[in-house]
């Protein structure tokens, strides 16, 4: 598939080399290892793929001399032509078929002095992880914990995308009434929305949940061959990236008809509540899990705390999971820039399921959300 | 995303797991950990997704007295309900978000004994197998060796699905006249290919190349806004998996009336001669890598040797790039069953670029292939 590019600014690349190779250093790191995925993009503005072939960047921490080299196989160079090597003093090394990449980037680790502690990146599969392991020698360690401090502080213009996607995703779930009916399957209806997340301006649908009835109760069902009825409460779940590689996710419970199950409008109040308890939590200095516990002691005093089984929330940038995590034990301060979800669901197991998720930012002096949705359960045409 | 179910039988899935266990005590290993991917579907129908949050098959090695165990997120479990558990014997744990998935696998990994060393799934991503390396203690090595032994020789159902697949991508290449004309951009022309490979039976389009012209000269040149002219020589890679699992991956070249480029017809000779030369050097007891020097002699004996970038060809199966791979150095004897790609490609930087590629299997006295379309350069109308 292509390598898309960010057609990031050079010099929005080149401050980020830096304060990514300064974190390094700071975590007493020689280098980071980045094999395609965010953290690629995030630093040289094209993701590239992940292939059996090793493609990865040598970033070494700053204080030395040896320059960033970006290492690919050769057939796969082209794909890299939108990176401003040149601009970023990044050098690039290709090899071919039947070379030993993982010696060749131990290689290049030497070129200062012997490596004693290495980061690769968290997507980096243990196929390359653990070869470069034996041929780096030292202790080897995750990078994600240094680029996180990065990623997770998002800039102007990344917020901009982030509001983006909102928008982007606000518009097809205000079209949900011309996809969601009774008497069509989760399938047809999730191939209708995904086709209208492309329409409104996502490069692709990353995840469509169509969520109904029982299969609502399931936070990751995707969709079904079942067929919707009157009276279902469904849980749409629905985001992708824009063309720029930023993300949206958004969740709107709907109920075709009037809800059947009895419970369902006393319940859905709850979570409503609590969702929006949530997000006025949200400021900097409140830490992660004080949101999580926001959300989560409504629901638990009005009896529903087992059916809310996973974290309130999660980051969200180039990657549509990513920090800050938004759970209990995570006492991370908020901080003005970052991103993430909040999304309380309620689970009732084999009969329906309710979940509100908007995507909010943390602002100077509080929250702003980039979902612009009404919360309260939405009642479409049979 | 869905996870997709293979709907594999018990008990062929029962004697792969044993099979695995099998191979892995073999291998001197206490047990193979497997993560979302080909390896989990393999083994157990499903093949999962990869999330932050760790899934995992604990499969303990022959020879102990612990059964297989499967890690879940307690809200992916629905994904895995496909699963014949019980018939098989593997018993299922979930976990919950603010739970440590790493000291809950090490846990259960040390119910026969202190493990020694441990093998994870080659796609097992840095982030599970980092974590897992410090709970569970001893060595880490790859699962790749002791699955691939398993995987790279297919079955008589895996056959049939592979030849299926192979039919479904000749009946989108027998129609590229439809789609590949002048005037069209390569993107215009890869959305049709697309629509094509799911209209003829895939489950989705997983890579489509249309490479133009000096596009063509780039082996992973996906699609681009440029408009194909009359006279261009067009590389067309195609594939995708079935709904089984099982991949496709076919590539053609086209010209689009009569080639402009004076060398073309002379060089595209050479280029099927030599995959000719290199399929019919298959069979039963010739190393991986005889193939790989039956399609790049006679074309280095041509003068070409220098364009030809890359490896002579990839295992095909549940995933679209598995072992064997045919390429110089891989001494593995074929053997029947095994299913692998011989694509050799001449590439002339800046001008164009030629490539075929079939899928052949081994048989037990020599080689057969699964696609059928000629392999002459295919002069389309304008």
């Amino acid at each position: 598939m292509a390598t898309v590019s960010l057609q990031q600014d050079a010099s929005v690349l080149s401050a980020r080399l830096g304060r990514a190779a300064e974190a390094a250093a700071r975590a007493d790191l020689d280098a980071l290892l980045i094999t395609p995925g965010s953290d690629l993009r995030y630093l040289l503005g094209v993701g590239g793929e992940s292939f059996e072939r090793l493609s990865a960047l040598v970033l070494p921490a700053a204080g030395g001399s040896a320059p960033p080299v970006l290492v690919l196989p050769k057939l796969e160079a082209p794909g890299y032509a939108a990176v401003p090597a040149e601009q970023l003093g990044v050098e690039v090394t290709t090899w071919v078929d039947g070379q030993d990449p993982h010696g060749l980037v131990a290689d290049l680790l030497r070129r200062d002095r012997t490596p004693s502690r290495v980061a690769v990146a968290d997507v980096m599969p243990a196929l390359h992880a653990l070869p470069l392991r034996s041929a780096v020698g030292g202790e080897q360690v995750l990078a994600g914990p240094v680029l996180r401090e990065l990623r997770m502080r998002k800039d102007a213009a990344e917020i901009e995308q982030l509001r983006a996607a909102g928008a982007a995703i606000d518009r097809v779930h205000a079209r949900m009434g011309e996809f969601l009916r009774a008497g069509r399957t989760e399938a047809e209806v999730g191939a209708d929305i995904a086709a209208a997340i492309v329409e409104e301006g996502h490069a692709e649908a990353e995840f469509v949940i169509v969520g109904s009835a029982a299969n609502g109760a399931s936070p990751h069902h995707a969709v079904s061959d079942r067929v919707i009825e009157r009276g279902d409460v469904v849980v749409v779940d629905i985001g992708g990236p824009l063309p720029s590689g930023y993300n949206s996710d958004c969740t709107r419970t709907y109920a075709v008809g009037e809800p059947a199950q009895p419970d369902v409008r006393e319940t859905y109040a709850v979570l409503q509540a609590a969702q929006e308890a949530a997000v006025r939590a949200v400021r900097p200095g409140a830490t992660a899990e004080s949101i999580d516990a926001a959300a989560r002691e409504p629901i638990a005093a009005a009896g529903f705390g087992r059916e809310f089984i996973h974290r309130t929330g999660h980051g969200i940038g180039l990657d549509v999971h990513e920090e800050p995590y938004i759970v209990g034990g995570n006492e991370m301060p908020l901080e003005p820039g970052m991103a993430f979800s909040v999304e309380p669901g309620i689970y009732q197991q084999g009969r329906w399921g309710a979940r509100i998720e908007d995507i909010v930012l943390v602002t100077e002096d509080g929250v702003d959300s980039v979902n612009e949705r009404p919360h309260e359960l939405v009642v479409l045409a049979e």
